[in-house]
């Protein structure tokens, strides 16, 4: 049931993914976007500052709005990005990683200046198989209101 | 020739690109990570929030990356993000433009915890053709210094 900005309180938590990476993933989303060895070469990964190959931060950002877009945090009138604030790696996705994204609303606002529309901030957190955190970020994003 | 972090001085300023976005290549972004409707369906996009088919901004975000790897701010080992600050879509990239990336040195520091590096702040601003903005970001990233 989609949502809109009266259904979301800060603290309410959901759940997107799982989402398995495999190496051809990530190498394909490095030739296409982010054409750096440890992202796109196997055998040279090994030597580099991440010690073996690595997802581009980029493709797990990406991986991760796949999850948010199929949460069950479904959004009346989609999930519209404004600003993300704290985007941050602690450590990378590697080949062979099945992911999964924690989402809690923070806040919500009515617009003043879109009537019909509000804003709200969702921390993600995208973590591995081994619950270890491999991005976090806090989206904020236009949320539509109840018509009515 | 890369550059260590010596060479880096706040004010540098850098280009990436030019980048055409086909509408193919913004409906297969959408289907594989961001997909809704205005990202995927060139004939239902025109009722959306953005009156037509966008990119999604996680798209915008990879295709900069893209640009900032191939620009001349080129490190010595490679370009890798430990956060972004302050990323920001003001208006969606549209099947048919040609995108170029702004790079302007903000600041950097030598590591603590990480001898042989630094950090760089690093402002990224993205531009359509007809230079309106399509994203701003300010990626901290890794950058080695110079050996010896």
């Amino acid at each position: 049931m989609p949502l809109y900005l009266e259904d979301l309180t800060p603290g309410l938590v959901f759940t997107g993914g799982p989402l398995p990476v495999t190496q051809r993933d990530v190498v394909e989303f490095g030739r296409q976007f982010d054409p750096q060895y440890f992202h796109t070469d196997p055998q040279t990964a090994s030597s580099s500052f991440f010690g073996g190959l690595s997802a581009s931060g980029w493709h797990t950002a990406a991986l991760s709005m796949r999850m948010a877009v199929e949460s069950p945090l479904n959004f009346a009138d989609g999930v519209i990005g404004i600003e993300v604030r704290n985007l941050r790696w602690p450590r990378p996705t590697r080949p062979g990683d099945t992911l999964r994204l924690d989402l809690e609303v923070l806040e919500t606002r009515p617009s003043r200046s879109r009537p019909g529309w509000g804003t709200a901030v969702v921390r993600w957190t995208t973590l591995n198989q081994a619950d270890q955190i491999v991005m976090t970020a806090e989206p904020v994003i236009w949320v539509a209101r109840r018509p009515g």
